[in-house]
């Protein structure tokens, strides 16, 4: 592998439920600073620079967020932003970027990465990323990056490490997702399990040859695609053909099925950013253990994050909340309850409050 | 005494901190439609027509709020809005319209009325003014109204009856401020105390007798107002005079100490809408508990008071709470810690955050 074979691809198809009221429909987590001071796609992106320029990044991403991203990202070639007509989840969406990559570099090598992640030490993170990339040359594998878990969440997927078959390359010997608590606590203790990370680094042929054997019709569709790349037909084809494939993600339909899949363990800060809840972890906490962003006066108050730019807020005697203030709504909910913010956006659905969502 | 030598005074020196972020310095509760669809001043003057007209009723207030209040209640003469220069407690309040009645009318009985309380009743609660007028004139004494107590508040204050000098009217035995809770359980069990309700009824010159005899500076100082009276030093010497007055509560510096009070004991849905936690028991329920002014997703919440008007608001397995949003601030209270509201306009002031006071 050539330094200059190393292609990134950062899915951008999320939309980010958990972080409502500030995720929208129209403006999901990976278009919102939640940590930092840009959005968490230009983050991403500006991470890898060290390794892979933006020439070298991809982005897929809804049709509908195509312009923000491009906003965002206004290094990265127009044609790389590539835009799913409809959300498929991540088999579809990797399978289509590998195509893009292979194009450029027949041997190109892929790095996929989530949008929306935070990693707090990058220098770390950008050479667990070249390791993974010289495994995945030499192996021809498909090598998924491991974090080592640091409480047995139980919102999270595991991989068992099966053999180690060079230093700190393992074997991938079971994926399970979202274990129960206790299952989860017996993970922790064991130190054979690594949370998946959904960062992965492979050949585009690599993948693309595992997507042809363990998820077929998707890989035949991804031929129909890629045969009027280039055409006038191009984009009536991807939208076509795109709605219609499974959706269906990537460690499910192909890395739990596939022999060759390898694991590097690693620590670099990361965090998924999957709740209100988990900025509690992030977040540089006050003695009273709050974080607030606003004008806050705390009375008895300890606990509690609060997200209020527009407005001062005063609180009372509370602990363990969480208070989020938008232009057009406000969220207080239960520290420990931060997941089912979701519910509250599925009940804005039934109830057809569409302009909050 | 006839009908029409009946008077309303209705005290509306209040600043209401405890209904901040709603109630502000220039906003107070007697101001806001905090219960009903009126300010609450407004409800206050319209409930006593039936037995008092507005052009038999004066409005006591601080300058600052003058405008506002001529705005609420346009029936009144443009004299009968008595502007206080700065605000002195309800004594001085009292006295300066007692001088107003007795030039009115010599033999003027009013009726002192907070502005900002809840009379659920209102027939019960004309047909026991009328009773307190009656003994107001017939002793020439100063009639209390209280309240049969429904729980062991340790907020009010109470009064003990005395001897039953006629049918229902008692003499006041003892004033009893702010009680512990222990002894304000013994007090209900006892069913010896009622409230202190703030409203009061007598005679014009009683209460001037009784303000000579034991504030006897306020009373030298009133007699310079009343002497100014109608003369083009008036307002001049008002202005001079009422803010070197002692600020003293019309309970604390007369009726404490005073022989002839009386009280008649009374039951007409009162409540003096104290803070955010009295709207518990005065708004009705759903059936979990909850009330919200506003659009509320509700998931898991219980026994939680929202005003919310301009926002969607949602709530993620919260108990217990208030919640309330305004243009420019946020308030969220445990509901057993109400009367802390208090604390936070506090540390507005300390902090120098005047714009939100």
């Amino acid at each position: 592998m050539t330094p200059d074979s190393l292609y990134a691809v950062i899915l951008a198809g999320g939309s980010g439920t958990r972080f409502w009221p500030r995720s929208r429909h129209e403006q999901p987590k990976q278009l919102l600073d939640i940590v930092g001071s840009e959005p968490m796609i230009c983050q991403t992106a500006r991470r890898i620079i060290p390794l892979i320029p933006p020439e070298r990044t991809f982005v897929i991403t809804h049709a509908l967020h195509t312009e923000k991203v491009r906003a965002c990202l206004r290094d990265l070639p127009p044609g790389h932003i590539l835009a799913e007509p409809a959300g498929r989840n991540t088999a579809p969406a990797v399978g289509l970027a590998a195509l893009h990559v292979r194009r450029c570099d027949p041997d190109g090598v892929m790095v996929v990465l989530p949008s929306d992640h935070l990693v707090q030490r990058p220098r770390e993170f950008l050479q667990t990323l070249q390791r993974a990339a010289r495994a995945a040359v030499r192996h021809g594998s498909l090598v998924t990056l491991g974090i080592h878990p640091l409480s047995p969440e139980s919102g999270y997927g595991y991989i068992r490490l099966g053999e180690e078959i060079g230093k700190g390359l393992f074997r991938a010997a079971a994926f399970v997702e979202k274990p129960s608590r206790p299952r989860a606590v017996r993970f922790l203790r064991s130190g054979r399990y690594v949370w998946n990370s959904g960062i992965f680094v492979w050949k585009a042929d690599a993948i693309l040859s595992a997507i042809a054997r363990y998820l077929p019709t998707i890989s035949k569709d991804l031929a129909r695609i890629d045969h009027a790349a280039g055409s006038a037909r191009e984009a009536k084809v991807l939208h076509a053909v795109y709605r219609r494939l499974d959706s269906i993600s990537i460690d499910h339909g192909v890395l739990e099925r596939a022999e060759n899949v390898h694991v590097i363990p690693a620590d670099f800060g990361w965090n998924d950013v999957g709740s209100w809840g988990a900025l509690d972890q992030i977040l540089r906490k006050r003695r009273d253990g709050n974080v607030s962003q606003g004008l806050h006066i705390a009375i008895d108050t300890t606990d509690t994050l609060i997200y209020s730019p527009r407005k001062l807020i005063a609180t009372v005697g509370v602990s363990g909340l969480i208070i989020v203030e938008t232009e057009d709504a406000l969220l207080v909910c239960r520290k420990d309850r931060a997941q089912d913010v979701r519910q509250v956006v599925e009940r804005l659905k039934q109830e057809g409050l569409k302009e909050y969502l």
